[in-house]
């Protein structure tokens, strides 16, 4: 049986931002990932997925194409948001986030591959 | 667009134990709820899913009934552990905690209905 993972531990060991660690996988159907962010990340949207985003400490903006315009939403350590599926967003912040999105997401979403693209890593295989 | 949700204010309204309130629905396919727990909740499985647990304070034993008899696992503030689906579980602490699984899963599992069945309240209603 799988063993017991410390978000914490897991947060300690990262060392670039944006860049997402994997800390379980439910059903094989939803991630459960953490990450750190620091300044502004890309627009972007993910067509197949709604995006769930949970603050575990630090300040996060994210700024949201809305039907309206810009809406953007400020999270304060504890605040939840969900992204909807195919809305663009782009993160803003310096924070520690827990992501449920799912499975096999890549971060950067529609906007292809590039220098803010990276491969999830496993927080399980190194715990 | 849905509004932002804190995690603390929905734990803070909480009266009841083992009684989730669901935070979020990724998908239409997973769940993301929070309670706070006390003492022993009852023996049970959950046929069709996974079940994640995320301990945001206190302590929390799940107690497990594995192939090679008891494997009871200890949780802390911060600590993850996925109980994988049909394995008969059960746990004993006094915790605030986070889970994700499929959605419409009954607390009481495979147990059936009990003193311990509690509907789940939509925190996202009472915001």
């Amino acid at each position: 049986m799988q063993s017991t993972l410390s978000i914490p531990v897991v947060l300690s060991k990262i060392t670039e931002t944006y860049s997402p660690s994997l800390v379980a996988t439910i059903n094989e159907e939803c991630d459960i990932k953490v990450a750190r962010t620091k300044g502004g990340f890309i627009w972007h949207s993910h067509p197949d997925t709604d995006e769930f985003f949970y603050v575990l400490s630090g300040l996060l903006t994210i700024e949201i194409e809305g039907k309206e315009g810009r809406e953007d939403v400020v999270l304060h350590q504890g605040d939840t948001f969900t992204v909807p599926k195919g809305v663009r967003h782009r993160p803003v912040g310096d924070a520690e986030i827990m992501m449920i999105e799912r499975v096999d997401v890549v971060n950067t979403g529609d906007s292809g591959i590039s220098e803010f693209t990276r491969e999830v890593k496993d927080a399980r295989a190194v715990a």
